[in-house]
């Protein structure tokens, strides 16, 4: 190993010690910590995230990144992770500090403010921070320098390629195809899917969880589930993945369904490749990607008949009074129901794009200036009766169900519906080589993923989205695999 | 405020984010994290202590201490805590960087062997950990040059003010007035205690801790309980102070107690005096004023009948065949129990100091060099044999069950019995003011806290165990009120 590669690193060991401090003292604000203690921890936790800026931002590391990249005798791999890093640090480089630490402390009191909002159903609670927080990011697209402008950068920034003219093109499609279709579905005979709202006691909503990371061979040697207000994934490293959920004790598979899908998050990271996996390509995926692995263990495989298999049975052992009436047919109708509903989370697979179009919608608005934050309540409400119908009752269910714009994450919805659509054509390419069905029914959830892993996981971050694509399937990013799918599944499951 | 004092706080407010990165990073490490990715942690962890050494051990903030302690307008507690930084610091400065960050990752490596060794009950798979540790440790008192020499810096660590000396004479006091009371009890007839060790589902057991936690009055927006495999406490600020406990589905009284244990522990940090609680004194207090504090909540009201005048309906609702038999009066008895027993933490109050007794005897032998590490095992069983009676079956019952020596805290045994007899003293002066058990029956357990904090929780640690003593007794430390206590106590118990 040269002395260069030897000297970066070191340095990269020193950033992972304070990314790994950073990222605890979050999950544990997320998880664990009692409030009142917020504000002792929120001021230092702000100090270490400049002080992790400063490494990453230090010139010495931009010199040895670049001559790496130049030197012949450095592996073509290592050229990619440090291209990466290159272009993600000289985003952070063109912040000044004092700016960036001042941004870390209003993300986190921004999100603590969203959860009492939330809690207090006052969207004028929050408004303020949301406020402070946009401001603030429009004054970061100022700084960035480059071809992209405004809300472009933020998009690519969470999807490398992508831009309001692509998405805007994929949304037309969503539009078009889809809108139509749910349309028809509202207009047929509805599916009964009542037995999802009775009691379920959270202890044993607790033991069945477990079943179902054991069904998917979730190792709990190198992972953790945890309770949030939110449910996340935070992988500390390749072997210390952390998931979280919410319980409701009145609905069944709410915390169901958001653990299978941060399992996929997690399962993504735990499947890198030992030599990428303490690079800066272990965990820079694009969001699009990552949500796809999510969305595919959550909507293609965790809605499957045959996921339940295995798992139905012991469902119905922990409640017996409660699905009395309910077969395993019954079920996955259930839980593929097609009902436009306020809680993006908690939408159906078909509906769910929609959700994502109104966020986009109003991304745009809030970045070219059409729209304002005080008036953002109101645009919210009138979208959802545009796309899906609904009357939004109150902010909790409305514009405070999400946390991401509390901690400035605008641009990141849209990977959510892209996310999907490559998993689609993930699943298209995995079906050529194996009897997915098959896998699913005889316990082999494993077969799957080591699928996953050679085509997918193992490369980490390494390749962009749609390179990353080509890998897997041989073919291009092709959004029709999507609605394709959609259409086809929902047509027959509503005999249309 | 003056240039010096601000340079100073500026410097205090860095290190404390670090302190929060350590702390917090531990304490993911010992309640939630996964085991697979203690290795990736561990190095982190270890340059994360480095760095805080770093800023800790920096001449300059030396300078700056020592010249506040020298200005005449540095308020007077300000000087005080100034003083015990610079015995804290300077104990630490006379190591070497490296060697402190060997030490530190030797530190964790070593406490999840142990966690390993227990689990397989095999000392063998811990015991090189230890001979390293106590290699280290003994570098460590070479390093340390002072009028101290050995053990006594170690015991002098923990408690200020005490020695080998002071030691010997109190645990002579409880050899002499102790083993043969002990003795008589042994030939007296038996409290009956059978229920104890029936099955307690531990999500019951969960429920009852909440009750008990709100009986004294815990503010759960500053705290939180979790599990671990040792309990401890962790008070990372004066809002947010973590307890821990380890259920047993088969003991009814052993996660009661210890969580009682660790919320005396959580209240004294949580009732320091705001201008203390960010500075040094926050969490400076002797050990055995900390421990003081934990077995007061613990033993002295926690074993007390009208403690149990709220709480012990609670219980046999929660548990009402396996305490069907069981009245409050029964329960008391069985919890004063005295038996010669295998496990510390789950000693009686009478047999306990002879537990400490014994690993204070093995400690000065270690560090004395008249024990070596491969033959403690031996020695550990042989001292069981000879001061309590008792055979040891196995390691995880004997030499492997205390967390302490894995992590190198040597000569912090000893103040749990000296923590256990200022706590007498303690007692003897609040009932000077308060009728203990009308504020125990009549759910007033905050008028308990109020004179505690008053009395002793406000200074953290500005004050040295004696003067400490002296400000909240009136009087100097006196152990008879100890042995008065236990002989009093256990005599009207067992009718002698």
């Amino acid at each position: 190993m040269n002395d260069l590669l030897k000297e970066y690193q070191e340095r990269m060991f020193n950033i992972s010690a304070y990314e790994l401090a950073v990222t605890t003292v979050n999950l544990d604000s997320q998880t664990i910590a009692p409030p009142k203690g917020s504000d002792y921890r929120n001021d230092r936790l702000a100090y270490l995230a400049g002080e992790l800026y400063s490494l990453q931002t230090d010139e010495r590391l931009f010199v040895l990144i670049k001559e790496l990249i130049d030197r012949d005798d450095t592996n073509q791999d290592i050229k990619k992770i440090l291209y990466w890093q290159l272009k993600n640090l000289e985003n952070m480089r063109c912040i000044p500090k004092d700016f960036y630490v001042e941004y870390s402390k209003l993300q986190m009191e921004s999100q603590q403010n969203w959860e009492t909002a939330k809690r207090n159903n006052d969207y004028g609670l929050f408004a303020p921070y949301l406020e402070k927080i946009i401001v603030m990011t429009k004054k970061i697209l100022e700084y960035r320098q480059g071809e992209l402008k405004g809300y472009d950068i933020l998009l690519d920034d969470y999807e490398p390629g992508m831009n309001t003219e692509k998405y805007d093109k994929f949304f037309d499609l969503i539009r078009e195809k889809l809108v139509p279709l749910i349309q028809k579905i509202n207009h047929s005979p509805q599916i009964d899917d009542s037995f999802i709202y009775k009691n379920y006691p959270i202890y044993k909503q607790k033991i069945m969880m477990n079943k179902i990371l054991e069904y998917i061979d979730f190792d709990f040697a190198a992972g953790v589930l945890l309770e949030s207000e939110h449910p996340f994934t935070e992988s500390i490293s390749k072997y210390d993945n952390r998931i979280t959920t919410h319980y409701y004790e009145n609905n069944l598979i709410s915390s169901m369904y958001s653990v299978i899908h941060e399992a996929g998050h997690a399962n993504y990271n735990y499947s890198v490749r030992d030599d990428i996996a303490q690079t800066f390509c272990f965990n820079n995926m694009s969001s699009g990607m990552h949500e796809s692995q999510s969305r595919l263990f959550e909507n293609y495989l965790g809605r499957n008949y045959h996921f339940w298999d295995n798992l139905f049975p012991t469902l119905k052992e922990l409640f017996p009074e409660q699905l009395a009436q309910t077969d395993q047919d019954k079920f996955i109708r259930a839980v593929n129901k097609v009902t436009p509903s306020l809680i993006r989370t908690e939408a159906d697979e078909l509906t769910y794009p929609l959700h994502i179009l109104i966020r986009y919608e109003i991304e745009k608005g809030l970045f070219d200036g059409s729209i304002e934050t005080k008036d953002l309540e109101n645009i919210w409400n009138a979208k959802y009766k545009q796309y899906l119908g609904l009357t939004v009752p109150n902010a909790a269910e409305g514009i405070l169900q999400d946390v991401h714009w509390s901690d400035g994450s605008f641009g990141y919805f849209p990977t959510y519906a892209l996310g999907s659509s490559y998993a689609a054509q993930f699943m298209q390419a995995m079906s050529k080589d194996l009897d997915i069905d098959k896998c699913l029914a005889e316990n082999e959830f494993s077969l799957l993923k080591k699928w996953l892993r050679e085509h997918i996981h193992q490369y980490g971050g390494l390749y962009s989205p749609q390179q990353q694509i080509e890998i897997a399937c041989g073919e291009k990013y092709n959004p029709q695999y999507y609605i394709d799918y959609l259409i086809n599944k929902y047509s027959a499951l509503y005999n249309l």
